[in-house]
């Protein structure tokens, strides 16, 4: 169903984006779902240990990065072109949990709503949709690289 | 669990909103989530059948308020402070269903989320973000008026 | 430097939206800009007399249609695929103006913000940004209609 | 007009949030209106050199907390509930620029719009809209702190 694994997303991301040091561990890799855990450093928290609003952004929108490239293959130039995110409450410390469901993805753009936890707790710290420009042809061009 | 059953909410809106004329029915109502009917008629079709843009948007916020009221009781004057729509298909000719989840129900805002479908379809038509501004002491203060 | 003029674009929408009973008139309209005054009847209003929120929704998706139209010409199809609206104060009776600045526009999407007033205010009431797909070729083969 | 200079937001940042290390230079500050500009560093760059999309939302998300700064004085509580924001063209080489302006200071919310342009270019690069929740009283009781 995946045109990419998990694996191969992986390997992906460590080419093409080599400078990408926030630790991402994909847990769940299905059709039109994603579930990573990323691994909080010093740099990512906020006085008291809560992890930063920035943070937060950069993980919805890596998360269905990896959606994307899970469903169509491995397109280095599919492009944020819009995000939208409500906070909704202070994480907690430990890991970040953020499950990504595709609401739509077309020939032109990929629409996903990215729903972010704190390890542990049932109550969403943050939820997102994000929008990806898909490049011309990606979808019939983009082959696993494996 | 709710503050409002559906019943009170449909007597609610009737009484304050005596001009609202899209027909809505209430086919489930929990904690934390809320699945409305909406039946089209004329007025919010565009050439060929399909539903409007601001239709799906007014549908999208009456779904939010109607979700509200459930879990906090019959507050007029909840107004909302934010939407984000994302446009995914063309609806289909018949009902609207709007399948709304509470992400946060806090003292001064609630976000939730509102998926719309086509009835009998699976993907989604259009998928919003609404915040609400919950007037001062009104989880305190607000009573079911049955 | 537009592609429609502000007849031409009145004259598209009671074409191809005869059904549409908003009434818009064009204040102003050149490249990038477009000011509109929708004057409300009955049926926008809530009781006390503001505008209600999927009005201004209305508002906000009609003014950057008709930006777009000026811009690129009569394109029918371009779609609306995002709207973000955040409402600020509570409209005054009276007419509504909504300016609308065109952020980008590209081959396959426009990006524009609105910005909407109560007549005589100064102080927005909502203000929101709006994202239309444009479909292949409407930019090289739109022509104006007049 | 301004409840704080630029020198009292660069040492109220230095103070509480020591570990942000993006350099923010304030170029213009005035009721209702703050320029920025971001000097970028090797890892806010994507290969090519372009700026990445996370540091794009973390610089919207850093230029309306300045401004709130600005305008109702040293609240460290205020927190960003909602992010929306539209990548419109890729950035060039060099400094950024963000441009804020408040649409609405209310007592509990605080709404604003930020445009980012790379230096010396018209074209903004990215547009958002930000709101940040003001903790109850903060308009009162806050106070300059040099």
């Amino acid at each position: 169903m995946s045109k990419m694994t998990a694996d191969e997303i992986q390997g992906f991301m460590k080419k093409f984006f080599p400078q990408a040091r926030m630790p991402v561990e994909i847990e769940e890799l299905r059709d039109g779902f994603l579930r990573i855990r990323v691994g909080l450093i010093d740099k990512h928290l906020r006085p008291g240990g809560t992890v930063s609003g920035p943070t937060l952004m950069a993980i919805a929108d890596t998360a269905m990065y990896y959606l994307v490239l899970g469903m169509i293959g491995p397109v280095a130039l599919a492009l944020t072109t819009n995000l939208n995110i409500n906070f909704l409450r202070a994480p907690k410390l430990g890991d970040v949990i953020a499950e990504t469901e595709m609401l739509k993805l077309g020939k032109r753009l990929a629409v996903g709503q990215v729903t972010i936890y704190s390890d542990g707790n049932d109550d969403p710290v943050a939820h997102a949709t994000v929008t990806y420009s898909i490049p011309p042809d990606a979808t019939r061009s983009a082959k696993p690289s494996g």
